[in-house]
Parts: structure tokens; sequence; C-alpha cells
């Protein structure tokens, strides 16, 4: 069984396309937020409840639950699945998730690393979009459909294989535009994508307000997920480990001191 | 001049211990978020503006922002701070931030995320904290003071000495009792600290509403941050690196696959 998730809700045509493709390959499910979140990262929802809705899209059954990416996995897992999922795959999100920055941001990725967490394989599927890209309700575009095909094969790869030792994750970037000369290339996350600004505007009673915003820069690292998709228009395939851990740090002085500073 | 932060926003007791403690070695400034962010993780406000107010506590001028950690960071960053600080200090958190669900989760270790993802060397303090205890209105526990004279020596360590290599930050978590016998252990993050379920009930209406909870484990691996706090009750430092990254993964068989499958 495959669990499918995402963070911009139940009417995004990524996640339409990939309930079709990969619902001819195994027996799919998905648990996803009510609404677009989009920058809701690894939030869970403690101080309120949740509802859940019953859904069913291209004839697959469902769960919409609202809260959080996070919350729509814990939920599935913890209470809507007979099965334990063989994968979980997140996406297909609209806009790309590259660069620490937007992965620790993304809710997509977050799903993701939640299913990590549990300790099922997942993969997070992103793809670019242009700003003034306009979806018909009900349609998927043609470069969705091209891209959860190419979903389809990593997965099939990933139940065969498992993902390689010290691999959590796989958090997969697709250009906007796909053809069979598009290269695919495996990558590291990019630090940043921005550079960074706020912008002050002033309301009409006269108090400012603030805007974080930032303009995309124009060249990344070579080998980066950001120089794949952005300077090479390439699939960009990105291994990610979820445990954050440097061991075998030397940090004796530090404790020694900090005992000495216990009163 | 050392940024300090946190998630539960300006009336906590943790952040006025940080703010005292830290002033009397260094220029202070603090961007925090106007309310409790607990779990609001490495999420972004983009979707609405955000509002500035000043406030002075302890005497120090600081930020109130109306958004989340990495928000108040940001802003900090990008429009209120003159000069870059040194380092970003992020609590002291009322609750642990121990096990690698809760450090993604959690708005304490995203503020920190966010420093280190500027380039700033950046620590996070918690503190467990009995779910029975009852804070008194503007006046700060002894044992928060207690942890942020700790806090302080770990500042000065930092500031002298930097991190060690491939660490970005530093998870600390004290337990809710420190004497001269606590004692100080190098961690790694524990994977999970809850075995969690759903609750489901029944609204007025007759519909189900559910809740995700846990119950805490009682034993955790040896080594890890949780097993140090709740089973040896010592202060965890965990070296923490946020790059998610492992370089040098095969995946060249999948590479040629889906090089094949594009259409």
């Amino acid at each position: 069984m495959i669990l499918i998730s995402n963070d911009d809700g139940p009417a995004s045509p990524g996640l339409h396309a990939l309930i079709q493709e990969l619902s001819s390959l195994e027996k799919v499910s998905f648990s996803i937020p009510e609404r677009q979140r989009s920058g809701a990262s690894m939030s869970i929802t403690f101080h309120k409840p949740l509802r859940i809705r019953r859904l069913k899209i291209k004839g697959v059954n469902g769960y919409v639950i609202s809260g959080s990416p996070v919350d729509a996995i814990l939920m599935a897992f913890l209470k809507l699945l007979n099965e334990k999922p063989k994968i979980v795959v997140s996406g297909i999100n609209i806009g790309d998730n590259t660069g620490l920055q937007d992965i620790y941001a993304s809710g997509t990725v977050a799903a993701a690393i939640q299913a990590s967490l549990m300790g099922i394989p997942a993969l997070a599927f992103s793809m670019e979009i242009g700003e003034k890209f306009v979806f018909s309700a009900g349609k998927v575009p043609g470069n969705f459909i091209k891209a959860a095909k190419i979903a389809r094969t990593i997965v099939e790869y990933v139940i065969e294989n498992g993902l390689p030792e010290n691999v959590d994750l796989l958090n997969v970037n697709f250009p906007f535009k796909l053809n069979r000369n598009t290269p695919v290339v495996v990558t590291w996350p990019a630090p940043t994508k921005y550079d960074n600004f706020v912008v002050e505007r002033i309301d009409p009673r006269g108090k400012p307000y603030y805007w974080i915003w930032g303009r995309r820069l124009t060249m990344y690292p070579e080998g980066s997920d950001a120089h794949a998709l952005f300077n090479l228009r390439a699939i960009s395939i990105t291994p990610l480990t979820i445990d954050l851990c440097t061991r075998k740090v030397k940090l004796d002085e530090l404790v020694e001191r900090v005992k000495a500073s216990i009163l």
C-alpha cells in the first residue's frame, strides 16, 4: 500500500496526478490537509482537536484532515490505515522545494520527514511553477502528468530496492518543462535560494506593516538542488537524512565548564 | 551582540531569565513571537504581513513580531538589527525539546536553525517542566535562574571557541531540578519520545473529533538526549547539523531509470 500526502490540499492537480498514476501500480490511499498549508513545516496540532473527512479522488478513497501535513501523516498511521504503507509519497507540490530554507519550511517535505520518523521510506515531489501559470479547475496540466509518470518510476525503484544506506527520503524537484533532453541529477540542498529582504508598507491608519520576501538568486553552487533545477533545468534528486546528527563531537571542555557552573 | 529569541512569547520566565543573565555578559537584543508559538516548527509567514512592536524586558530593548519564531529571526536580521549578532540564543523554552519529533516541531529549535541557515552560531535552551507546575506572573522561578547561569557559561564558551566543526547549533535541555550532582552529557537526538495515539471524542452534535496525543516512553536509548534528561536527570547537550545531507550516495541505477522514463 502507498500512502500519498501533500501540503496543497484536496484540489491540487499535483495530488490528482500522483493518485492517478500510482493507483495503477499499487493499492493507494491518501491523507492530506483540508486547505493549502504551504510553509507549515513540521508543525503538529496539539492545542485543538482535528476533524477527519472522507473523500474520493480519481476513484481512490482517502482522508482530509483539518490540520497540517504532519497531522495528516500521524492520523493516517495512528488511526486511519489498516496496514503499514510500503512507502509514503508527498506531492506533487505546486512550486519547487529546493534549498535548505524552503526544505525546512515546506509542508510537502515535512510529510515525508514525518513518515521517515515513523520508519517508512518516503519521497517528496515538487514542481517548479511559473508565477503567472493559471490552473484550470479539475484539469491536470500535461507537465504534472509527465512528472507523475517519472514519480512512478522512482516509487517503483524504492519499493524494489529500498533507499540507500543512511538515506531517509528523496526530495525530488521537477523543472516546469520536461522532455527527453531533461537531465537527471543527484544533488545536495543549496543553503539558500533567495536574497531575502523586508518590504515596509503603511496601512490606512498610518501604521507600518512588513512583508518578508526575497529575490530568487540567479546562480547556485554547482551540485546543489537549486543549481540542477534553475541553472541546468534538470530533475533534481536529493537524498536526505533526518537525524540532524554529528556524532563523536569533542565537547569535553564545554562539559567541564558547564559542570563547574551549576550552582 | 547577542540576539535572543524564543517560541513562548514575551511573558516567558525562561526568556526573562536569559535576558537578565546574558545582558551582564554582552550587549543583548531580542526578537520574539507575540504569542506562544510552540510547535510552529520552521514555518515562515509569506501569505500575510507582519507587525513589529518594541518592548523593554529587564531594561533591554527588543522586538515582538506577529509571526513565528523563524519570522522573528528573519525580521531581526533583515530589518531590525544594526549589527550582525555573534550568536543567537533561543529559549529557555518551557518544556524540554528532546527527541527528533519534538526537535523538528519545536519553535525554540527552529529559531536556532534559522540563525544557522544565516551563518550565525546558535544555541537552543529548553527546560523540562512538570505538567502541574504553576508560574507566578512576573516572577522567574529559581530553576530558570540556575539554568540561565549555565546557559551563560555555554554562550561564553561558544563566543570564545565557536562551535566544533560540522556543528551548526547546540540543543541544550535542562532537567527541572538542577544541583551540583546534576550530570552533564553530550547526546544525540532520540528518534521519538512518545508512544503516540489518537483520542476520539464526540461533540454535542454527535460528530467525532480527534486529538493527537502520546504517552511519554519511560526508557530511551542510551546516549540519547531523552535518556540523559529523563533517565539520568542530566543536562543534555546535543550538537546538531542542519544540512540534512548524505553526500556521495550511489543512485546511478535510479538516475538511469528516471532518464528512461521521461516522455
